[in-house]
């Protein structure tokens, strides 16, 4: 985490938001929109996908997204890849931290890359033999509390899936996935909890959290109580899964940043900045934007100076 | 608190939710709304204010919608008044809970009661002595945490009003109303635990939370885990402080079901049933909508049943 930041916001609206997002957003808009996160303060985005053109034709340019990111030095971007194949392709690319995504439950896992879990887990030993050791690794576990298909996802579930990923990697950065927005605080406290009792040595836990049932917010808090210091977020709320039935917002970069910045929490990120980008990011056509405070703020432009009132 | 509930809502939509709605509303509309309100399980509603017509002209049939609340047996009526005129008038008209407001921040008493929070509290001691002993009280601080037009509100300010309030009444319930929505996670734990441990003897905390910036059930949540168990709710989210500008939205009761009810904590409320009354509530003409869950139960209606899978 760079220095001075108390939480690290991952900025994953270039990705999540963007996938299901149709028609296509023109390559530079997306470079001119990154830009501006860039000079908000997220130090950290998650700029797109190596994925089959034929599944997210929106993702289909994140190889000249990830080649400008050189430009900002501050910049630590990266990419989703949903097997070893991709995974090298992204390494190829240039990439030098590699998200990897697998679900908890097994309708997901089949409907999102179609394997089981098991089956999943193989493939990530094979990524991992395949790129270099230095490579940066954080594993998305989808579904790590409810399913759009199974509905709740055992805690245990979660956690023997856990068993075997982190005897490949320890310091992996793990991030429990909230696809659906149903996770609750307890839930998501509970879980978190006994993942960090169960794995000590994992050094990074996260949270993405989706605010579908309005918990975005609550669910961040209390992961927040419990040690968790990076969370996934989106500007503009832009976001949802194209696999999972009402999976529509992720939480939105602005509430977050909001939301702990009151808090006396430094997010590093200045909201007077991202206010205007969160703007241009709801416009997007086909985008599905969420959040309160964008609108908030929108209506009384002098309340950002509010959120430093700690 | 009605057996077998763990939390009470209190439904203050026909009051928060309806006063800044122009045009009127329909007498026969609002016993509409609170005849389903009632059966979906809400059995504790703000009915209405004993205003001047001219301040707010929406309330100005209270004492109509206050004589039908007989027809229903489980039902608690509250009504809100700013002072002991209309105090007299309350319960003249039959009311057995009454809800008397006043600001922590004088600017904001002074823009609502045109009083200081100091004549206010004497206005309070009058009150007391001019209605039958056996009437309830519940006190709203409005401002407790923060002030369109002072900002964020010292704790020692609250704690200090609530000194010379208690002494007045000491088993009146206390609410602490965020009336600008700004209020975060941190603060409300904060001044919650310092107000439970400065008076003991209170029986009854209550929250009343605004949405505005996506914090309502963040702010909820932490209350709850600080042991508050009574909590402000609207249905369809509508509302917002007419004299607070940009405070727009409580927080949706359906919203609060859903998390409550994912957390296992029993509401007694019927999500099912309250769904179709929140859609009635979101299309009022003039009406300020909000919240998640109705859209989002809305675009899935099977999924109801999940706010039971605990």
């Amino acid at each position: 985490m760079t220095q001075g930041r108390q939480v690290e916001i991952v900025e994953v609206g270039p990705r999540d938001g963007y996938q299901g997002i149709d028609p296509f957003i023109p390559t530079q808009t997306k470079i001119w929109l990154l830009e501006r996160l860039v000079a908000a303060g997220l130090n950290r985005i998650e700029v797109g996908s190596f994925v089959s053109e034929k599944a997210l034709p929106q993702m289909r340019d994140t190889h000249e997204v990830l080649a400008v990111c050189v430009r900002w030095p501050s910049l630590k971007p990266q990419v989703l890849v949903p097997n070893e194949k991709w995974g090298r392709s992204a390494v190829a690319a240039g990439a030098k931290q590699l998200v990897f995504v697998l679900s908890v439950s097994e309708s997901h896992n089949r409907n999102n890359v179609r394997r089981t879990p098991a089956e999943s887990v193989e493939e990530y030993g094979r990524l991992l033999q395949a790129i270099p050791s230095d490579t940066k690794i954080r594993l998305d576990l989808a579904t790590s509390f409810d399913c759009p298909f199974e509905g709740r996802v055992p805690q245990e579930k979660a956690l023997s899936l856990l068993d075997r990923l982190v005897e490949l990697k320890s310091d992996a950065e793990i991030c429990l996935c909230d696809t659906t927005g149903r996770a609750d605080p307890a839930h998501v406290e509970s879980l978190f909890t006994a993942a960090k009792k169960r794995f000590p040595n994992v050094q990074a836990w996260a949270l993405h959290a989706h605010d579908t049932y309005g918990l975005g917010l609550a669910n961040v808090n209390v992961a927040y109580r419990a040690g968790v210091r990076v969370f996934d977020a989106s500007f503009a709320g832009l976001g949802g899964c194209p696999f999972a039935p009402g999976a529509t917002g992720n939480v939105a970069t602005e509430d977050l940043v909001w939301m702990f910045e009151r808090m006396g929490v430094s997010t590093g990120i200045d909201i007077e900045a991202l206010l205007p980008v969160a703007q241009e990011g709801a416009k997007i056509p086909g985008g599905l934007s969420g959040g309160r405070v964008r609108d908030a703020l929108t209506s009384r432009p002098d309340a950002c100076a509010a959120a430093r009132q700690t």
